[in-house]
């Protein structure tokens, strides 16, 4: 999985059917010293994520194994929100 | 997912026999700021996606669960149109 | 899908048992303004495809949805033959 | 697979309900010369490793292939703890 | 897939149960023209390669595709020994 910071929203009425009701939230990923990597992605809120939040997102098939998501075309979902993490014994982050 | 615009269409008479019917779209990718993001990709539609449209697309295993391309060997679908999306606040996109 | 140019041939005699009987390309990845994008890959014919043609091809599980790839280890095979594409309007590239 | 060593630990109470009770590790890849590749990963811990060690980690579906993972949406775990490894005839590295 | 040369071995005792038997080896990913690519990954070895020696390795799901790899947490199986490859018919390998 990887660590991102949701940014945004994302509003798209015409899509694929089976995703309809979906929340699609934008997201910038982290690297593990809590700075922005560079990347971004569209996500699936799998959790109740809002803006502000920082998450853990997994992509490929994994992406699909959320009661959300199952059997959905989506290939990145939000599948917990962080708490707090540690990089050799220092905390990195902790959720405000 | 990915961001995407729609820059462009592709024909290929000689394919697999069960990508008949299917239209591939040539897509440049976005990043979540609307600037080009460098990569692009030839995706199949599956929404009804033209030219000049900004899109969201879903590449590898979740590109098969749409109506289109169940069970086809597509590894990159358009599955939705946007609207608009927005980051910290500010509106990035607004469908014309 | 991506696009490539077929490139090369491989032959490797003492492989997966199910591997038998394909024909295995040499393709370099081609980017949407058809020049060389950098990337390669071994991929499988799935089309009857030949050195010098402008194909495209598909990766990870999608590459086995092919009648040639079904349940084998591929991870890339090349799905179409492109016959010509364009990008705003401009053809980018027409088969001779 | 790639090599990583756990640098750290992810603690999220709010998440997938799957997920819960699965151990969140920090890892960073190294390159098969055993230096730092750059990159990293939050991954699902699925054969007691902790921080410090070096490890083999699988990405992708390969991901829920694990007792502890299955059907998960979990697109990375460490599935082992690496005891030694040798290129060119040189031994990289060895557990301590 | 992607071309590689097999440089060395590596050994994990405590893994997932289902790797148990199975070979680790190190590889370099190679270009299409034979050169070190910059990439590495740890492979399972489905054809009995050895150290020195050219190869084709598949990645992602295509990895469990192979007798020794099926249902377990493997993303990388060597499924080939490469004899020989040309491209722009020129030889660039040829197995020695």
């Amino acid at each position: 999985m990887l660590l991102g910071e949701v940014v945004g929203t994302l509003v798209a009425t015409r899509k694929e059917e089976t995703l309809e009701g979906l929340k699609f939230l934008v997201v910038k990923s982290l690297d593990v010293d809590g700075k922005q990597a560079g990347g971004s992605v569209v996500a699936v809120d799998g959790v109740g994520a809002g803006v502000g939040e920082v998450v853990l997102y997994a992509t490929g098939s994994a992406a699909r194994q959320t009661v959300a998501t199952h059997e959905r075309p989506c290939d990145a979902v939000i599948m917990a929100i962080v708490d707090t993490w540690e990089v050799e014994g220092k905390e990195i982050y902790r959720k405000g």
